[in-house]
């Protein structure tokens, strides 16, 4: 038979796809690390993820891994799940959350997704429509951006403020937007800043919400990892001013995100979602999607409710040593400064400062090298939409982290321009 | 504060969606289950269902359960894994698809998915285009249409022929087809028609998409869930002639859909998708989706390696049984008619004839009747493309599967027009 390359063939990928997927940390870390040199013998130092799991100080509880054990043995949990998740799953997690709020979630309210990830999918595909855009942080996670651009919804991008903390720049956000905006994206704790929104702040976000008339996506799969002056106050809180669709996991806070369950939450006590149809289209999403594993959502009653205190002090004990770490060794490297001591979540923005480098472009380059020369993987910033600065992870075991902060300053020392 | 509904809020939930959606088999049978009545004290018995998961005789084997166990436990397993699965995975389905092939795949041909479902997902994203369509089987599975809806991939139909066995009618395939066709799909074992292709059908397939240069999906969820005369022939087996992705799951044939595990595996030994993007775009597609939980994926080799021959057998054996039962009692009841003996997957297609029936309009009244006094549940005909025509499924406990069609008969009688 003839070689098929013969035949002309009438089918082609969609190439919007290849476009769409170019902006993942998940891509973009993989291209750095195809710089690393295998004839290193130095262990490689990753600050570049956001999934501390493999360090053993990061190991999940106990807790956890028995309920899920419980769950598979029981056979309960083979079978297909309902679209929305299981019952059990959706009144833990109603109750849970509602114990940061001035109002009780009902189980209705939430839906089990595949990770923080899948609701983000759900509520971007659930928003887009002819003309719709919506506003996004920068420096942000550009997991939004990539479904944006798959759902054709406009982007436009709102800054953070270093010099505030990191606060959204609100009049920015009454700047951009116009009668299609849909909504606005909160990421709080911040990835990739490290910082956690006031109280104050996050209240400021509902009102300019609610002038706007758009719904707020609050990110909140770094929950509770809060190490600094502020708590963390859930954005549900600020529900009955405008309406939040939260997005939630157990990736982060119980160290798990290979375990893919996370949830998307109607914060909406004045029950605005279900007069526009984004509760019902929601479900109607949910609906053609994939579901995450049922054994999982079988375990998550037990992982919610009786996981220990002490798990969650330990991690961020952890977190609050390194952070600490990272902060105090990046002021020993003139290139880099860091506007903001992190105070959640697992990242540190750090800017870079390519004039005091010889032979360093910008900080792809500045990655590239690093990588190739001394083993350390960091994010550069361009990924997360601020050219020249940098996104450095500080949940690693603390000597790890020490060892990779000190190959960074190495690098620089071998960089630094002359004076 | 005045309540939030004064406002003019500028978002609605997109209602392509909820239409998109309308159309799955889980929504159909949500629909019909609404209608049991809860003073019958019966069990229900659940013939709509394409999952025998809680009946203790279709209870996984306990290889693929320790499997699942200490990968969990080995904590190795808790951290995200790459776009397209880990490479242990790939490899042991790349080697256990090989078997039944001409060719070796290798781990490169095999994208891990949630289920199979999110292969059809990926399928079917990757391949829309403006103005593209696609060939769907009638009936068939409707998340199909549901997910090409989504993608705004236009959809036609051609008939599986009832009096040749639930064979393709290849020249509809060809009087359907025009220069935006891009792909068929088959299903092997059939969904819904519990048929099995021969060889020399799927031969005459593949030579049909390549005379129209559009390649096959062959969605074969249902593997080696052949207990017929046929045996089952992977549709790869034809690769050469046409391109081929092939849909796969452990759902079906380890009797354990609800862990998500699933692949999408580019059967094409020419490389002709390749060639077309096809690939790069899968991996782009996965980029921006959710993945299976990585334990599972972890779990792979061992389930796939270890499964013992007689779980295999037990479950085929049953299934041939009650498949047999089901053939059997349907001869009893005049109202449906099955043109052909299932003989793979878990399914049985009969024709409805209403006219013998006093007060039953169709398919969905006659499941929805049936439900209310019966307890039984059916997968109305419409739901997969065929009107007044039933779904029954076969893969249940014997016991409860003989007290169903008692029920149906009894209905029938009760229903059935005075002479
Ligand atoms: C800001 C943010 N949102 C969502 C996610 C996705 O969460 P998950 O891993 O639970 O899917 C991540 C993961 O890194 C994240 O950093
Ligand atoms: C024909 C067909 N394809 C795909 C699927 C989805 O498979 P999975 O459960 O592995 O996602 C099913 C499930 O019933 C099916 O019947």
């Amino acid at each position: 038979m003839e070689n098929g390359s013969k035949i002309k063939w009438g089918f082609r990928g969609n190439e919007e796809l290849t476009t769409a997927s170019g902006i993942t940390i998940r891509g973009i870390l993989n291209m750095i690390m195809d710089n690393l040199d295998a004839t290193d013998k130095r262990p490689v130092i990753p600050l570049g993820h956001g999934d501390p799991s493999v360090f053993p100080c990061f190991r999940t509880t106990y807790i956890a891994e028995d309920a899920m054990v419980d769950a598979l043995l029981s056979a309960k949990f083979n079978s297909y799940a309902p679209t929305v998740g299981i019952l059990p799953a959706r009144r833990c997690i109603a109750e849970h959350l509602s114990r940061d709020l001035p109002y009780k979630l009902s189980p209705d309210d939430v839906y089990l997704t595949i990770g923080g990830a899948q609701a983000i999918e759900v509520a971007l595909t659930v928003l887009a429509r002819p003309g719709a855009n919506i506003l996004l942080p920068r420096p942000g996670y550009p997991y939004y951006e990539a479904r944006a651009a798959f759902s054709n919804l406009q982007v436009r991008h709102f800054d953070l403020l270093p010099e505030k903390g990191w606060e959204v720049d609100l009049d920015a956000v009454e700047a951009l937007a116009d009668e299609n905006t849909v909504a606005m994206v909160i990421i709080n704790p911040g990835n990739p800043c490290g910082n956690v929104f006031t109280y104050q702040h996050l209240e400021k976000v509902a009102g300019t919400a609610r002038k706007l008339g758009i719904l707020v996506i609050a990110d909140e799969v770094y929950d509770h990892l809060a190490f600094g002056v502020n708590p963390f106050v859930p954005m549900g809180v600020f529900g009955s001013i405008a309406p939040v669709l939260t997005v939630g996991s157990i990736s982060k806070r119980w160290i798990v995100p290979g375990w893919r369950l996370g949830w998307l939450v109607t914060s909406d006590p004045n029950g605005i979602l279900k007069e526009t149809k984004i509760v019902e289209c929601i479900k109607g999403c949910l609906n053609i999607s994939s579901d995450p594993a049922t054994f999982i959502q079988g375990a998550v009653p037990r992982i919610l409710e009786q996981t220990k205190e002490d798990f969650f002090m330990k991690i961020i004990n952890i977190l609050r040593q390194t952070s600490g770490i990272c902060y105090d060794k990046i002021k020993e490297i003139p290139c880099i400064t860091c506007p903001h001591k992190p105070e959640g979540s697992m990242f540190a923005m750090v800017k870079l400062n390519v004039s005091l480098l010889e032979d360093i472009n910008d900080d792809l380059d500045f990655c590239t090298k690093l990588a190739k020369e001394e083993s350390v993987i960091v994010l550069p910033g361009v990924a997360v939409g601020l050219k020249n600065w940098l996104r450095i992870t500080f949940a690693i075991e603390p000597s790890s982290l020490e060892d990779g902060l000190g190959r960074i300053k190495s690098f620089y020392q071998r960089h630094s321009k002359q004076q």
